[in-house]
């Protein structure tokens, strides 16, 4: 098994304030190679770990630190230095380096199954819905009558399951550079996360760079919503918080189409936030703007998106109004309230945030 | 050193959906003694390590691992089983036990200097403006004009610290029972969290415990707002949650008063939650609301707050229109559209807590 290479540390600061660096992890999923693509063929031996016994000093990317020890697991702090989170194992399911990552599966103590890239926390059965529903209906709701929905990475599967709950939509496509993400959910969240995988027949997946795919998109072919559940802004994926690539998403969407991108930690990282959605109206989206989810199990207990509206100045704040009790009854985070509440900041990210995006007028009175 | 006893660990249950149990620790503090004042006399050993080298392989109340260990933090998670959050240590500062409780302090390497209370988090100067900031100005600022305070626990200062900037406060009731930890917090965090101790001249201390204090409370001393920055619903504090306590209180409030309390989690006390809104209005409050605070380094990253209203039934949501500008520069967190927005829950907790709540109509509209 060869290791990829680890990102660069941010440099530590001590502070009694707040502490920004531009790394993050990625969520449900690669969207775009890391690190060249470090492990290849390779990389590809086979679980090395199916039990807990076997799996307790399972060596990681990296460094010398194992990622399960004395029955815990402890997330790589790379990204986020001086903190971290352990989750109590039960069995571990899964250990296997794809050609992209990492991959680790485990039952939980308290938060049912676990998927791990690279030593980061995706998703646990848990606490999972707070990020996927607020990634789908956010930009779904805010969209009047969305047909057509690419979903950039979310290889776990969850945000494809909050998708098919709409009956309006015709198409979904997903763009999850690692097929092996996929295959994985499909085995071990089969009655979670990967719900709707090869169910329902809207599901189209295609295994590519989204960089790539972006550039190969015929013109005809545009969707209403863009979801950019993502990688780190590290190595190649670093180009998915870029000018052109975001300048390609909106290029894929139809007239009025919503992009929703997972949007960082306010904690952790305020300046990526602020350039991401800089990035974003350079590339030529008219709105842009912020909302947050708490989320246990992610860095610093909660997670943002980034709203982008395309066009003209509109709200991304007031949920249609044809949220029917049937569909809300069916989610376990997002409900027309939170879903503009969710945007209102604390005041030392609502100084940065607010300097830079751009909301509607109604929005802000 | 004599180790209290270890409270109770609530039987773990795998699942994925949420998880109550009732247990808590302290936060900012204690306001009622810990398991017969287990330590007394034979617990005040003095510091037993001031350096790192000396501190880490420190031993901690109850079971036999460390607080710290390889230069790393790891709270206790007794009361949020299978979960653990570690900060990277700088440098040990004083680690001593109280008669009431084992009191840490350490410079971390990225959130700035932090106290621990037995085996838990109390306060990080890099995050402690979210707590600090909403269990006072929510209560504050849905009050007409405030004179007179009461503030139980908060031992560390920063409560008080928040409602020394209402130039219309008249006097502030502290009534902590634990001297220790506002002696440390008078050393340690003088230029952050205890600013305001021995300086503001409308700051008083009572050392007692808050059930004897409020039994003993002329009928003539009334305060305007009550804040309760209290210890865990265990062991002799578990009084703290009672009707009766809620119940005393309420008599110690002028009319149209308001009280706030530290309240839990979401993720991991739905049920705590639900019984505290209920003792509350079993005490005769008219309104009982509930709000939700991001705090990174407290389980599950947030912590929320059980708001009061005596009297009749009135909005708890809604700042009052007196929020200058000059005041608000000085905040970290508080903005008046967080306000009203940290009381909107997600799905799985509005569930609960909205069937149990008392909120105005013009706020439920």
């Amino acid at each position: 098994r060869v290791a990829p290479p680890t990102p660069p540390v941010p440099t530590a600061t001590s502070a009694s304030c707040v502490i920004e660096h531009r790394f993050h992890h990625p969520r449900g999923g690669s969207a775009s190679g890391k690190a060249s693509k470090a492990g290849g063929a390779a990389a590809r031996a086979g679980p090395i770990a199916t039990r807990q016994t076997a799996a307790t000093e399972m060596a990681s990317r990296g460094n010398d630190a194992p990622l399960v020890h004395e029955g815990w697991f402890r997330e790589k702090e790379v990204m986020w230095h001086g903190q971290a989170i352990m989750l109590k194992v039960k069995e571990v399911l899964y250990h296997e380096q794809s050609d992209f990552q990492d991959i680790l599966v485990f039952d939980s103590e308290t938060y049912g199954r676990v998927m791990v890239l690279d030593g980061v926390i995706q998703v646990t059965e848990r606490d999972e819905m707070g990020y996927q529903e607020l990634i789908s209906h956010l930009p779904m709701l805010s969209h009047a009558d969305p047909k057509r929905v690419l979903v950039v990475g979310g290889g776990d599967g969850g945000c494809v399951r909050e998708l098919c709950r709409y009956a309006g939509v015709e198409k979904i496509v997903q763009c999850e550079i690692d097929p092996k993400v996929v295959e994985v959910a499909r085995k071990y969240f089969p009655t979670t996360l990967a719900t709707k995988y090869d169910v329902d027949p809207r599901w189209e997946l295609v295994c590519e760079d989204a960089a790539a795919y972006a550039a190969r998109l015929a013109d005809d072919v545009k969707f209403d919503v863009v979801i950019i559940d993502s990688s780190d802004p590290v190595g190649p994926a670093e180009t998915l918080f870029t000018e052109s690539f975001y300048a390609s998403m909106k290029r894929a969407l139809r007239p009025g189409g919503i992009l929703c991108a997972q949007g960082e930690c306010q904690y952790l990282h305020l300046e990526l936030i602020n350039n991401t959605v800089s990035v974003a109206l350079a590339a030529g989206f008219k709105s842009v703007d912020y909302a947050v989810a708490h989320m246990p199990t992610y860095p610093s207990g909660q997670i943002g998106f980034i709203l982008c509206g395309d066009e003209h100045v509109r709200s991304l704040r007031q949920p249609r109004p044809s949220v029917s009790a049937a569909f809300q009854s069916q989610l376990r985070y997002y409900n027309p309230d939170l879903h503009s509440s969710c945007f209102v900041l604390p005041a030392f990210a609502e100084k940065v945030v607010g300097a830079c995006r751009v909301m509607a007028p109604d929005d802000a009175a």
